[in-house]
């Protein structure tokens, strides 16, 4: 039997709570939240077996799963530093940056834990415990920094098994570089393009079809998060960012120079990429 | 009793004809494309009264419509100049831009022949008469280059009614920076995002969740289309690019500096703006 501490109660704390109760239905689980609501949930769907507040009874734990936003995380580890923890435990978190959170766990690692970074890639607008599920990453890819520790990856992966997730070890800096490109730096030209649409064209942006409304859709998410995910991730944000407006710019010099045949390998080479995205 | 010639017969001319026969059983269309299949079609589905090659019988036309790509439509124009053509006959287009197609029909124009610019904006995917439906354009906005012919555009307005779309007069050049704002900047911004990413991370793209996707999605669209888009407005294009460059390079700015509050402000003006595309 192994005693799971979850920190952090809500879309995605208790989605992994769920799909450990399905896999290992003999496993203890302690949700902690700073949201009373999140808790009475917690309690009254039978997905956890005892609720605190902060880090109350997180000596007991052998995994302690930190499901916070990165702030948030960074924050716990430090609380964690002060707690007198089983020497066996394993420590992950679930944020969507890794090189700040693997510099904040160095302290922990330096005293003898194990810490395990982790970050389940999928996409909801939803929020809180209600929305959670035990599928909810399914067949998604959950990036491990793995840290060199072998045993104590087998023993998460398995306690997560019922997730049904393509585990995928990376080093932290390269984590940042993918997800800089594939998430962060596509919400900034998003953003950016539907403000710029707006500015230009007023109402007349209503008058749009597919094109623009499909390229923009996901600026339409919480800017709370994006201003965090922007000072999390900023120097490799930056970077593709870059990188990305020079790519624009040489397709800007093939259009005002009428150089079709360029343009045409440019629109044949984006067809054919993005239709891989669709493949397995 | 109105006689419609309909030169390409393919999704878009084929649709028109379906709601010009739900609304105006009585018309005779007749239907032109050089694929004979498309022809065949119409008739076995009674879509046309008469299928012709070219331009024949076009002389007995009361609407003349040029359902052709841009290029085609161009050439249209020029071979319809030969043509004898009733001296009440209005004759229209669906192309994608309008200042190329308004500025070869001058030559008509000044013949004394009726050309109003028309482009119905809706996406599909998909070709051929097989694919065209009476509703195609249900709900979404018809532009027209009515060029001052009040009478001429009521008719053709009435002649279509049975497509539900918005009407929507506005000269050429407005037309095409909107058209350029709202459809082919975006494309452009898409199709360099998955190719930058494809260059950048290679296999390593496929670990993408939704927001590259989503961002990406129409950059799987037909090159060969997108490459004589670029051509046909290139100037609007490369203005417009160029402004979203400029706006681009100023968010890179704020990310580089770390300026929290203006990032803040630009992210909640995003989802305040993408949020006002779904409304209405």
């Amino acid at each position: 039997m192994t005693t799971v501490f979850i920190k952090g109660f809500g879309l995605i704390g208790s989605s992994l709570a769920r799909a450990i109760s399905i896999q290992h239905p003999e496993d203890q689980i302690i949700a902690s939240d700073i949201n009373e609501q999140e808790l009475t949930f917690a309690l009254d769907n039978h997905l956890a077996t005892t609720v605190v507040h902060n880090f109350s009874n997180v000596e007991q734990a052998d995994v302690i799963i930190l499901a916070g936003p990165v702030s948030v995380i960074i924050e716990d580890i430090k609380t964690l530093l002060t707690k007198n923890l089983k020497s066996d435990v394993i420590v992950t978190d679930v944020g969507s940056t890794k090189k700040n959170v693997m510099q904040a766990a160095q302290l922990l690692i330096k005293k003898g834990v194990t810490f395990i970074g982790g970050h389940p890639m999928a996409g909801s607008h939803l929020t809180g415990a209600v929305s959670g599920k035990a599928d909810l990453f399914r067949n998604a890819y959950y990036f491990l920094i793995t840290n060199n520790c072998p045993a104590a990856t087998t023993k998460l992966e398995d306690l997560l098994s019922g997730l049904g997730v393509h585990w995928l070890s990376v080093d932290a800096d390269e984590h940042d570089k993918i997800v800089a490109q594939i998430s962060h730096v596509p919400h900034v030209i998003a953003a950016a393009l539907i403000n710029q649409t707006a500015n230009d064209l007023g109402d007349q942006m209503k008058l749009a079809a597919g094109g623009l409304k499909s390229v923009t859709r996901i600026a339409a998410s919480d800017p709370t998060m994006w201003t965090a995910i922007m000072k999390g991730n900023q120097q490799l944000i930056k970077e593709q960012l870059e990188n990305y407006i020079r790519y624009l710019q040489n397709i800007d010099e093939l259009i005002k120079n009428g150089k079709e045949k360029q343009l045409f390998e440019f629109f044949s080479q984006a067809q054919k990429n993005r239709q891989k995205l669709d493949q397995d």
